[in-house]
């Protein structure tokens, strides 16, 4: 019988290697600091889990996170939906706030079309995207006119893309894909301010 | 007035980042791998770490953590006192209890003298150590004979051991210290195997 942690302990270890980029090494670590931390501590950390996971949905409109059920993007009247940008994940839109004048919507993805993993056009949030486009159509002051395609520059981001370009054809809007000014392979959330301004100014036409 | 998260999400990046070598950009990171996984698996988490918090306490003989007054190698009658092994942390006597086919017993200090760092002897359990081996010393086939002191090679982990060994002086007791098998500079928590055993093995007599 070797020895080992007590089994709360393992439970606890085994939960946090769970999260991404944490291997068994990591979580024993952040095991033994939460240990050391008083239980109202510990608690908060616990308590603001399961909160966030309750309170937290997607935006009806653009699937970015929210606890109403429109963002603050979206129910924002000074936000317009003539132009929308579509970005992978939430953070994107967070980055793109933070860094650009943009006054038009989002949608978000949610992934990427990635064959290679198996993640396919159906996946990831484009239907939705294309109801949500012709919905629009027939409201005053809320027809998309243009589509900025803020997907990163990697493989899948662009192949995401030209998808999304394709499949926007029988709807006669312009579509544009951010300027390459963010470096090639690169993904928005870890871009620097200047970069997504660059990106955003320089978007090129693509019909 | 800028966009930014759901107040439940900017609570839950919050509280991760108080984690250990978790900046904003892991916690947010973290924060929505939970979101994107069902309710129960965050909760899992999130009780895994107040359940631990509850249950986990310091063996009340060697500080080693617990859920019971003992721990396992404690309340072993196989186990002796007669070697008492003096380690920085928990996780160490897991490292020990793996690689080596140690019999005797453990100290834990939790902590190391570190005056640079404000720590001083009486932060970590050295005071514990000594009221310990005078209190074995009259119980038969339980008096203390050897102390073996197996803090890191670091510099604070060198101090301590001199700091320990100068202070059982006056109990005439065997004190040594794990050989430098251990690169210098290392911990013990990062060692391989074969190099703690090593380190056992080819410990040095103090006096």
């Amino acid at each position: 019988m070797g020895y080992s942690y007590p089994p709360s302990l393992r439970v606890l270890i085994s939960e946090l290697s769970k999260l991404p980029s944490v291997g068994e090494r990591s979580a024993t670590r952040l095991a033994f600091h939460l240990l050391g931390k008083d239980l109202g501590e510990a608690r908060r950390l616990a308590d603001s889990i399961v909160v966030a996971k309750q309170s937290v949905k997607l935006c009806q409109e653009c699937f970015a996170y929210t606890e109403e059920e429109l963002c603050g993007i979206c129910a924002d009247p000074q936000r317009s939906t003539r132009t929308l940008c579509v970005v992978e994940k939430p953070t994107d839109v967070l980055a793109l706030e933070r860094s650009s004048g943009f006054r038009g919507c989002y949608h978000v993805l949610h992934g990427l079309w990635a064959p290679l993993r198996g993640v396919l056009p159906q996946h990831v949030r484009i239907a939705e995207l294309l109801t949500r486009i012709e919905r629009l159509r027939n409201l005053p002051n809320q027809a998309v006119q243009e589509v900025i395609l803020a997907t990163g520059t990697t493989v899948e981001g662009d192949a995401t893309a030209l998808y999304i370009s394709e499949s926007l054809v029988p709807f006669g809007l312009h579509v544009s894909r951010i300027a390459q000014g963010l470096p090639k392979g690169g993904e928005l959330e870890y871009a620097d301010d200047m970069t997504i301004v660059h990106a955003l100014d320089g978007r090129q036409m693509l019909r």
